[in-house]
């Protein structure tokens, strides 16, 4: 059992949770965050963020994730590592199994964000952070002068394939589609630019290594015939899939694609478990528009414990 | 007749337009902001801001508004001074009359905001900008030694209040109910300011000068007698009105309080009108939140133009 009810524990400690905390914490709302990766979530692996209002040169991601994980910790905000594995209900409280053992809070704000998918192909995990790669600022200087693929074909496969021109030689980048579904900004600049061709109508079918366990190539379909491009890397972007899996048996409720599904104070279903950013139903995927959730989330927390000091809400009903 | 269409005319230069403006201008999307008062709205004459996340050691509200500005300038937005009177469609357009003349648009964001509710007392009118203010950080400069009235019990009258105490000698807070509706933490820190006197179940009934035209006293009744406080000034904060005199006759739909209504799109009920902010319903008041939802309103203006483009659409329909 846990010796000590948190007022709020969120869950993933990215722009969303960061700055919900700024809000909890400066107003003397008890608050843990859980992260089990890194802080400041995608936002601290993207290289330079120029829509971030409020930094009219742009900034870089990780030190935007320094500022936010300052302000949080200066109102007196903690951030623990670790792994959230399930979230239930236990009379007044949540109660979560965690890597550092048994957590109980009386409200949760759930702010683990998205994960890019994987292609699910032959040798996508074998050489999976050694070859295979999700984050352009962290590995792109690996291949230096070297060959790469990038598969994908929204916004951030044109971004981060552009930011990998700064290293590789050449990259091919694969669209499975016909076109882009990308901004036409980003689509121009990396069309344009005389290190990337593009594949459209090409699927990624194979990643190749050699003897020294090194990928030395992927195999594709490109209009019906296979090709295989002689390439050092791949770096994957094909979509974001919202992290929720400590929430099965919880309760909350899930849209269609994963996502988690909240009113308009985003809340839950679930009384007492809130939600915002990147896992939320209908989440833009911007910084800002987390961070703007995360802030009216937290005024959402701070009314609900304002209710939950008064009366101890029994079965968590009455709360709207 | 306007000579050009803009892709977007931004209602209001807050930093829900700023935001706004960085995406739609960062994406080419031709962008005209409208503004009548402040650039950067009420961020903009607020004292200190703690709570925007990104910067850990708080920003003054000048200095943020001035980086919403240059960033939203340095991607093209152009922000012009004046007031739009009224918004009417015109065939596939918006038509506004301003006081520029009349501009044309393709889509409109409403990004007003709110501004301060007045007493409607006798005085408050002749002394206002001289007397009576609603921003500490304007005005309060003038009471180096003075006393004042501060009106309001709400987070921004303790907010102001305190602000107040470093020019004021002594500060009367008039709350008309019998309790604070502000956070503990601001509470807390005014109720032991001891420059300031907490009257709660106190009217604010008259503002009364003196031979030189200035401010000699507050009247109010408190406990249901008359009293009167000797004062130099008043700053007023009684709440915020939603700033939409310039949809009268536009058929955007507005909630029983005069804030305007929006789907999850953050569109109106007329296709092509967004709103974000403080002047949308259900709207938390925050910069940070309204610097999201300008964000998100930005994504929603570029899909509605991409269809627009595509089929010219003659009655607005078909938008989702």
């Amino acid at each position: 059992m846990a010796d000590k009810v948190h007022d709020v524990i969120m869950i993933g400690a990215g722009p969303t949770s960061l700055a919900a905390a700024v809000y909890t914490s400066r107003e003397d709302i008890e608050t843990l965050i859980f992260e089990k990766g890194i802080i400041g979530g995608l936002a601290a692996i993207t290289d330079q963020i120029d829509n971030y209002p409020g930094f009219e040169e742009g900034i870089e991601g990780l030190q935007l994730a320094e500022k936010l994980q300052k302000q949080a910790e200066r109102f007196g905000a903690t951030i623990e590592l670790g792994e959230v594995q399930s979230v239930k209900k236990d009379g007044d409280v949540f109660s979560l199994s965690t890597t550092s053992g048994e957590l109980q809070a009386k409200t949760l704000l759930i702010g683990t964000g998205s994960e890019w998918k994987k292609l699910k192909i032959p040798g996508e995990d074998d050489f999976y952070g050694r070859g295979v790669h999700n984050c352009a600022t962290c590995d792109g200087a690996f291949y230096r002068d070297k060959k790469l693929v990038v598969v994908g074909g929204g916004n951030s496969s044109a971004q981060e394939a552009l930011f990998l021109t700064k290293f590789a030689s050449h990259i091919d980048i694969l669209i499975r589609g016909d076109k882009w579904k990308a901004s036409d900004v980003l689509v121009d600049e990396a069309e344009k630019n005389d290190k990337i061709t593009v594949h459209f109508n090409t699927t990624t079918d194979e990643i190749v290594g050699g003897d020294e366990n090194k990928v030395t190539a992927v195999k594709g379909t490109k209009d019906g015939q296979e090709t295989t491009f002689e390439v050092d890397g791949v770096f994957v972007f094909i979509g974001l899939k919202p992290v929720t899996y400590f929430l099965e048996g919880s309760g909350v409720e899930l849209d269609e694609y994963g996502f988690v599904k909240t009113n308009h104070k985003l809340m839950t279903n679930v009384p007492g478990i809130f939600c915002a950013g990147d896992v939320r139903s209908g989440a833009t995927m911007q910084i800002a528009a987390a961070v703007g959730e995360g802030a009216a989330a937290a005024l959402s927390i701070r009314e609900y414990l304002e209710n939950y000091q008064r009366e101890m809400i029994p079965n968590g009903n009455g709360q709207d």
